[in-house]
Formats: structure tokens, sequence, C-alpha cells
């Protein structure tokens, strides 16, 4: 399950991000660090992750390389270079200089394995990804808490904007009352009524968004305020424990 | 785990509400008909479900209440009478007149069991609801995707109004360039940026509401909301089933 510490609430802060992998269309979000990584995956039917210490990276790695004689620090480096981007979303593009490529070697509700081919120092670095299924803990904290979150954020803006576009109305009344004139009548705007507006998008424009939702659509803005409210939620849970225990 | 056909698609549909329940508050979604009930229970860390069928709600009805005599029929009216409301978290009101009373008999990661005292016929009426935990395949379905759902068709919103906000602008500032001017001062309102709008709302607004999502604040707009993606969702569904099977 989660590691301890500094790990899970770096992980925490990181956003989910759309990715392809070996054919896969996932999220995933990943926290490299000091020798080990923790990953997670999902499809959105199920959720997968994976935490390696540096002992097991330097197992695998070996298992998987047989003449590797690089310390693990080398290595892993060079694994954070070639998967990061592509884990992080950022580097889709499959003739990226480090031509690393991803393969699915087994995708099911309890196992799912990524192989990646690289090359290290003029010889081919194979890694792969073992991830087990996630627990319910780890898909409400990774996702329902923030998305949950996230949506309540947004509806808060939405409320906000609102009340923006009502304040404008009662602006350019002010003008109309006063005698003025558009001096183009495709300037003029509709008074804006938060309920039908609702109803009309309700109806109309919600299931155009659901469609393009088949696909992951976890985008920047979204990752944006993600990582906004994880790292909010996180800073709640380091003031509630310092006040807790004043001492530490 | 999920039960086929129409009940599942039901409970999809079915939002996610704030109930408290024995001194536990928890996100509730549940579907009583034909004589069985399906329930799902969370406090955001965990999430926990109970599927029950006719069957069963005879027995554990005699087992909790050794001299009841009336047919299921009856006693399933009644549970639903006296729980649906606390379910839904329409009934919060502790005096109301049917004086259920709902205690906490086990909450764990493993287990959450829920007694349920009513009044049935002039006699006190047991049940319990004994959940287990939910799959992470449930929570995909009846958390994650609809979450994302919900917090992209809101993205779609702030986006919408910021440009209805931005043609308000343009329309005020055609009237200002004809010479308008307001009748009071204090109906000025500023030019909408979308840019600093959205970095002031991450600063200073986010942290508020996330501090007030501690509570589980799934409320009747969002509520609405959940309702509509996974309509639309199960709507889909249906679709792509229809043009695969065109004979069924």
């Amino acid at each position: 399950m989660a590691s301890a510490g500094v790990s899970e609430a770096l992980l925490l802060e990181q956003s989910w991000a759309p990715v392809c992998l070996g054919g896969l269309q996932l999220l995933a979000k990943s926290c490299f660090k000091d020798t080990a990584y923790r990953l997670l995956l999902s499809d959105m039917q199920f959720v997968w992750e994976e935490e390696v210490n540096t002992a097991a990276i330097q197992e695998r790695a070996q298992e998987l390389n047989r003449r590797l004689r690089a310390p693990v620090s080398a290595f892993f480096t060079h694994l954070c270079k070639v998967a990061c981007p592509r884990l992080t979303g950022c580097g889709e593009d499959e003739d990226s200089a480090d031509s690393a490529e991803f393969s699915s070697l087994q995708c099911s509700q309890d196992r799912l394995d990524i192989r990646l081919k690289s090359e290290l120092a003029g010889v081919p670095f194979y890694w792969e990804f073992r991830c087990t299924p996630a627990s319910v803990a780890v898909v409400c904290s990774h996702f329902v808490r923030p998305l949950l979150a996230v949506s309540m954020v947004l509806q808060r803006q939405v409320g906000e904007l609102g009340t923006l576009l009502a304040r404008k109305d009662t602006e350019i009344q002010d003008y109309k009352e006063s005698g003025a004139e558009l001096s183009r009548a495709r300037l003029k705007t509709e008074v804006f009524d938060e309920q039908s507006y609702r109803e009309t998008f309700i109806t109309q424009v919600l299931p155009q968004v659901c469609a393009a939702q088949d696909g992951l659509g976890f985008d920047a803005d979204l990752q944006e305020l993600y990582t906004a409210v994880t790292a909010q939620s996180s800073s709640r849970k380091r003031k509630r424990s310092d006040s807790h225990d004043p001492g530490e």
C-alpha cells in the first residue's frame, strides 16, 4: 500500500495525466526520487500501483539486463530520464530523442506489466513496471477525495462567474436606461439567466462533454486544479498535525 | 460485487448524498426495489456495499425479529419507508414522524454494520445493514468516472461563462465609447481577466472551499450534475450495445 512520509505526500500532490503506454490509454501519476519510485496507473475501470525501493530496482535491473555493471544510481537516473516524460504525459511523441519503447506485457484486473526498452551507454536497457491492484484506500485518496474537491471548487467558480455576469447585466441595463445605444447591434448580449443557462447546459452541452470524456480527459487546467486541491489538503494535514504535536 | 442489469444501472444513476447514520458522517447511495436492495456507503477513506435479495431479507428479518410473522413484502415496504429518506439525505431530522433510530455497530476497513430500530404495527422492528468493502471496480464506476465527468462538465461551464463575460465587457466598452455614463458609480464592474481571475481564485478562494469540504459536501447542485453525467453514460452504453447487437 502507501509508503510512509514524503513519498506519499509527494505522490498525492502530483496530478494524474493521460498517457499512452504500449498501446494502453491510461491515467498515470508517479514519483521518482532517491533511487526509488512509486507509480499509479488507471484505465478508469481499475487502478494499479507499484512501489519499488533501491534494492528491488538493483535486483530487477540485473534480472532483466544480465550484463549490466553500472551502479544503481546510474541506471536509475537513466530510467527517470526515459520513463518520466512519458509517465507525466509530456513525451508522447514516439520519435522522441530517447527512443524509449513501451510495450504492454499483461493488463488484467490483477496485474499490469509494462516493459520499457531503451538504450543506456550504447546497449539496450530493459525495465519492467510490475503493478498490482491498488487498494480502495489509495483510490479514495488519489482519485475520489481530490476529484470531489475539484468539483466543489469548480462549482464555486461557476457560482462566482454567474454573480459577475449578473453585475455586468446591471451595468449594461444602466447604460441602456440612460439612453445609450450600441454602435453595432451584434455586440448586444442576452441577459444571463442562471437557471435557464443551467438547464440548457445540462440538456445540450453536457452530453457532448461526456461523450468526449470517453477518452481520459485530464487536461492541463484540470491537472492544475487537482494539484492545487491536493496541495491544500496536504497543507491542512500538516497544520493539523503541527497543532496536535506542538513540540515537533 | 455489482449485480447485473437494472439494479446496477439504477444505482449508478443515483447520486451520492451526505448522510449521518448512527453518528457516522457518510456519503450514501442506495436502490430499494422488488424486495431487494443495494447500498453503497463511504466515509471517503473506504467504500462499503451491501446487496441483499428477497430470501436474505426474509432470513435476516426473522433472525433480528423472532416474533415477526409479516410477509416479506410488508416489512420491506416498511424498511424502505424508514430507511430511504435517511439514506438519501432527506430525513436527517431525528424527530421525524418515523422515529427510526440508526446506530453504528461496527465501522472498520473490512466491515460497516449499521443497526436500524423502528416500529412496525406497534412493535419494535430491527434491521441491520451489513456492508463489506466495495471493489476498486465499483469505486471507479460510482465515484471516479462520474466525478471526473462532473469536473470536466463544470470546467466547460467555467469556460463558457468566461466567454460570456468577455462579450459583456465588449458590449460595455461600446457603450462607454459612445460616451454613455453610469448613473451610479458603484454599478461599474472591472473588465474580466480570465487568467488573473483564475490565479486569485486558486490562491484565495480555493483554500476556503477545500477547508469547508472536510465535511462531505455533495450538495444538491453537485448531485444534479452527478445524476446528469451518469444518466448520459448509461444512455451512451445502451446506444453502443444497441448498435453492437442490432437484433436485440
